[in-house]
């Protein structure tokens, strides 16, 4: 069965991310010195970004409402004015962070735009995402972009038979096992698992070794020789 | 040329939206009393909310992060706790609000939906708007979503193209000159206005009237007869 179409995450796949998030918490942790320990803080904070995901999805703004919520519950509903100022400048500093492709991405797109349909298939903030993409440079080198609210086998199903020839003759590639990897797999697409140095807690998951639709790759410049050894 | 394929706007088109916004302004109002006056208040909003447009999009979290900046910047970065703290929970209350769907929407849609393609197009959140969709009970009357960034010709073409026979062949339905009727008839699509009692400044246009292909109806109950009778 012949691969036609890749589906591609972006996040922390073709440019850093959580990267920024973590940078962000150091700053939120300094900020907070004075209210909270770090391991406190950051406990606090995962705990209210899981409790907010229902309601406010994935992304920066979310993460900076929830910064704000967690200052204002360990301070008793008196975080200063200057910390709320600084939340706000931060999660500014975050949707305006420059955008830098990761080594090999442009290569491996490059390569692999020629042979397969690319599709980018991302959670986060619609307007964001669209431009990061933008931004990035790397836009025209993808046939389609799906920015879903949520990434499981039935998001992963919908995408490939719409922008393709269904899950069966579609790879997904990207960082998170529990969102780009475990869901492609139960659709029935092929997964390449490449990872990144940092992951959010929210995304961990185990490996799935041995599962013979399954790849892990050191760099996603591998990805092109994997999919092409597909038959 | 028979139309095959309808898009519908969400917010003031299906479902109550603005509505709430100026509720949560006017409670911004009261919150602000001491700070400022109404129309100063809420004249400075509307500009860190066109100013906010390019990095926060639409939707409740961008406005939320609005009121937050607003707040700051008319007490000298100074707002009071409370202020900060009521601004976080009207936000969250917005995004919680129940869906009810306008009257006449329920009717007007089972009556198209044998005879046309139904295509949800909404600009905002992408979680909240797809939250919203499915609290309404419509979402099984519509063949596709699509929640976009704006707003324009081009999304309209796109989407027709995609979802129906190409924009010559589908009408667009919305309560927005701006948004919903303007780029649709530039994209090639029949468009109907159905006025919502408030419409958001940003979104403020003059209608097109006399142009061959848009209709200024009275109630999305008439949508269906106008649809049936271009031939």
């Amino acid at each position: 069965m012949r691969i036609t179409t890749v589906g591609l995450d972006a996040d922390d796949t073709l440019w850093h991310n959580e990267t920024i998030f973590r940078l962000t918490q150091e700053r939120f942790v300094a900020l907070m010195a004075e209210a909270a320990q770090p391991e406190t803080l950051l406990a606090h904070l995962a705990q209210v970004e899981a409790r907010n995901l229902r309601l406010y999805g994935y992304g920066v703004k979310g993460f900076t409402l929830s910064m704000l919520e967690t200052a204002m519950e360990l301070t008793g509903g008196e975080a200063p004015a200057r910390v709320v100022r600084e939340i706000l400048a931060a999660g500014r500093e975050m949707l305006a962070h420059p955008v830098e492709a990761l080594p090999g991405v442009e290569a491996a797109l490059a390569a692999l735009s020629g042979r397969y349909r690319l599709v980018l298939v991302t959670k986060g903030d619609l307007l964001h995402q669209e431009q990061k993409l933008a931004a990035s440079g790397l836009g025209e080198l993808f046939a389609a972009v799906e920015i879903v609210s949520e990434k499981d086998a039935s998001t992963y199903a919908r995408v490939f038979e719409r922008h393709g020839t269904g899950p069966a003759m579609a790879a997904m590639c990207g960082n998170s096992l529990r969102s780009d990897i475990l869901p492609a797999l139960e659709a029935g697409a092929y997964a390449a698992h490449v990872p990144y140095p940092l992951t959010w807690a929210h995304e961990e998951a185990d490996p799935p070794l041995g599962h013979p639709r399954f790849a892990e790759l050191e760099s996603i410049s591998d990805l092109p020789a994997w999919l092409d050894a597909i038959t």
